[in-house]
């Protein structure tokens, strides 16, 4: 056995209520000039408006988060927290926004473009203190809000992420409540990206017993809440059970992830399409745990178990069939991808900073060849 | 559902080896006068001089940290400290070393006597950032490694804990091979003490899944490798394994302990005796767990099976079997406690932070009879 490292991570208040504790949390973290940031559904599906009712009045405001967030918008955010003289920072909403407030959390205190602080080329290190950031989940899927990472669109078309401890939020305020108006199919898609980050952690070959335990408990619970989420939008349960999952899948990212986020992210930042993490994760899922049985027998024979699959079901099978009752996308040439996209989603995916803890290694061969299979 | 909330700790570096990074983990923690904390006993192991050869020379030692730390060696150890201008501790021992290093480091940078800051005075919003510790773990069990708390018995007798996040090491180089050298009797005295924080985080009535399922983690792990470690104290994956349940346990204290505990620390603080921590824990632990059923049967029940004990086995009968093939006490009466300390005892329990996470409710008449069904 070698040496290992492992952390976790930040202070989470959970459940139906949380939201209520805004106005004092932001006192408890010394923000007394708040940024605002959220999307333009949230301000439609009165969400935003809520919110305001929960703290004092914001001394910014950016509600046009765009569905996968541009270093273009981050700048323009940016600008507005430096000229208000915002002091910290509340997301409200799914991935998106709260990715998009730790990148400007980092940008109004860091000089220099997005693309200089990229995990992949060592930027955590050049990462110091940031304004601190607040978050409010209105999805349940993501993770970000207990994560220490941001993937953003860079003006180079790249989708990179950004991590530092210091860009993880001083409190993630999950109030289950604030995810009853999600539709199915983004309580669907958005679902399906936790179990997929629970699945990935458990595959990485990171040895980290705590976060195999967490993990397989969140896969464990949102095999039996997505379903009913989905089917029962009103279910405080169930809406309780896969923001649960969500944290769970986001203490997996420490472990790293994996094949499936590899050729995920660089879906996400095609030119156009604006596809959804979490449909495009559900999509490769399985192809790609096909792929890495061979390297993960015994990983995946556990997984299987654990949801007690019937005898020759496997937990891709498993997948594909959710994905069918849930409505998600089982290839991605449904969501419009296309085969003379496959060289530059390559190149992205070769870059991806899930790919080197994939358990089976991932060339350029294999990448190319489970894209090609995915969009036939 | 009620709101809950949670967050989990420090960094770990963990495996053989561990410890030889603690010359780069001073540098990175910005620690240049480091005061060293053990205890006569690895001096005596030689582990003092082992680590002295990791890491730039001390600017002062504290090599005499009693059994259960006292409020007066802290103060000796603090005044070492503040005459040589240390800017951080490491601390290498099991529990005490661990604990009185956290307490040094506070009584450093904060004014006033150590019960000011005690948890159940409120104290914890008192305590401000404090020295930096550094800790590597000999024994494994205590859990302090990735804990906010230390135990200290104060000048008036009473054994508190002082608990806030500025007390997390900032690093625990959990290395197993620093536990190679433990006799058999502690090996089991401290391995079933992180048995009994696994145990008591399961059964405490606070909503946690994530330490839900790390502490069942560590419950199954440590019941594999602890009879082993104590058989065969060479074994490094037992040896691992039970380092890796120590933290596991340790995880778990933020959903709180119980009646074990609130038991057994008053035992620690008992004048004279000098009682371990981990074989008074050992010692209740069965008789504690009797009185609980009837208020947890059902998360009782799901230890038994992840345990697969026996039909009819109850988790106190097994752990009665493995005091005894552990060599450890399975009576209050065999350790030198009398039917006479049981008044002192009750007070410091019914006092005692862990008594309100009890899955049943812990009173005075229920303590002293507990206390007095165990010096029978």
């Amino acid at each position: 056995m070698t040496v290992s490292q492992f952390h976790f991570l930040n202070r989470v208040v959970f459940g139906p209520g949380a939201a209520e504790t805004l106005g004092e949390e932001l006192t408890a973290a010394g923000i007394r000039r708040p940024l605002l940031v959220s999307d333009e559904g949230l301000v439609a599906a009165g969400l935003v408006a809520r919110l305001r009712g929960l703290m004092p009045a914001p001394a910014a405001e950016f509600l046009a988060v765009p569905a996968n967030p541009t270093e273009a918008a981050v700048a323009q955010a940016r600008a507005l927290c430096l000229e208000a003289g915002c002091d910290g920072i509340v997301a409200l909403g799914g991935g998106s926004p709260i990715d998009f407030a730790k990148a400007v959390a980092l940008s109004a205190t860091h000089p220099g473009p997005l693309g200089d602080y990229a995990a992949i080329r060592g930027g955590a290190a050049r990462i110091g203190p940031c304004l601190p950031v607040i978050v409010l989940p209105t999805t349940a899927g993501t993770g970000s809000e207990v994560g220490r990472g941001a993937l953003i669109t860079l003006e180079t078309g790249e989708k990179l992420v950004i991590a530092s401890p210091h860009l993880l939020p001083v409190v993630a305020l999950c109030d289950p409540g604030l995810t009853l108006g999600l539709p199915p199919g983004l309580t669907a898609a958005t679902g399906v990206d936790a179990l997929s980050h629970c699945i990935e952690a458990w595959l990485s070959p990171r040895w980290n017993p705590p976060v195999d335990a967490i993990v397989l408990d969140g896969l464990r619970r949102g095999w039996a809440a997505l379903p009913r989420a989905v089917a029962a939008p009103d279910d405080i349960d169930a809406r309780a059970g896969m923001m649960m999952v969500s944290i769970e899948g986001g203490l997996g990212f420490q472990k790293g992830l994996g094949a499936v986020h590899a050729l995920s992210h660089p879906l996400g930042a095609l030119p156009g399409l604006s596809l959804h993490h979490g449909s495009c994760n559900a999509a490769v899922m399985p192809a790609v745990l096909r792929f890495n049985r061979p390297a993960a027998q015994a990983r995946l024979e556990a997984l299987e178990e654990a949801l007690a699959l019937p005898a020759g079901t496997t937990l891709a099978d498993a997948l594909e069939g959710l994905n069918a009752r849930l409505g998600l996308p089982c290839s991605l040439r449904e969501m419009g991808v296309r085969a003379e996209m496959i060289p530059g989603l390559t190149v992205g995916a070769l870059a991806d900073h899930s790919r080197p803890t994939n358990p089976r290694p991932l060339g350029e061969a294999e990448i190319t060849a489970l894209y090609t299979e995915l969009v036939a």
